[in-house]
């Protein structure tokens, strides 16, 4: 039984998603999406440090995914903000000894939706499907849970329902 | 009296400094250059955070300066990582209750040399000379250092050596 956990930085908004599964299934433990409310970049730092490592605290996960930062072109002022925000998240598994794995948003798309170049929805779609969900999760969630769901995938684990799903926090 | 604890990461090496000084003067109590061994960004975010909450703890700073970065052009790759460091760097202050500060490298040099333009070796003679230091110290170093003895001399601390300096790590 492997949990994976998925994260989507966000300057506003991080989402989350925990999911765990092996060769029978998977299941979705918990997704979310963690708000900070400070105007400042070094306390919005603290904050969401210390919910990443209350979730990893919760539901321990033997592999911690991002997207591959280098992955898109944004802009710069923004990148470099969000990659303050991704040093933390990395620090926060870093510290639990949680291994940190990056995949491009290509290697996603190929492994849930069948095709590197699949649009948003069609892999929101995906998702639902796969892991028997009766709603597509809300954008920062779907983001983190299609990260997570492709690492357990790479791991061996079903593409598949399993079990019963826990509710999803607001 | 005030302590200014100075930064300035680098991928392979963070310089630091801590400086303290009142109205009478300011003096050097440590410099020195953090250090990352191993190949994986991950591991050395957890090690240079580790590093600068042992600073932190050793020399409780009133506020910790950084560069500001988006100060100056670089390969984004690098500066992307730099981010990552800076984040965890910045984390380290806030959960010390540190303020943090950012100051521009022409800010600096105003304050240190006179001029915003000033060269690189213009400023560490500067720096030497402000704080009675018999010899310049190293890059990384003198770059934290110019830092914290900006942050200080903007909180009316008098740019002239006082007491005894410590001396500085390897």
């Amino acid at each position: 039984m492997i949990t994976a956990l998925g994260v989507d930085p966000g300057l506003r908004a991080t989402g989350y998603s925990v999911l765990q599964g092996d060769r029978q299934g998977c299941r979705l433990l918990e997704f979310g999406v963690l708000r900070t409310t400070g105007p400042e970049m070094a306390a919005r730092l603290g904050e969401i440090f210390s919910q990443i490592e209350a979730v990893i605290r919760e539901y321990p996960p033997q592999v911690m995914v991002l997207e591959d930062v280098f992955a898109h072109v944004i802009f710069p002022r923004t990148a470099l903000h969000l990659a303050h925000l991704r040093g933390v998240i990395t620090l926060a598994a870093v510290r639990a000894g949680v291994t940190v794995e990056t995949l491009t948003p290509a290697a996603v798309k190929r492994a849930l939706a069948g095709s590197g170049r699949a649009g948003k929805v069609q892999v929101q779609k995906s998702i639902a499907r796969l892991l028997g969900l009766g709603v597509i999760p809300p954008q920062h969630s779907a983001d983190a849970t299609a990260l997570a769901l492709t690492a357990l995938s790479r791991r061996g684990v079903a593409l598949r329902p399993t079990g019963v799903h826990a509710l999803a926090r607001a």
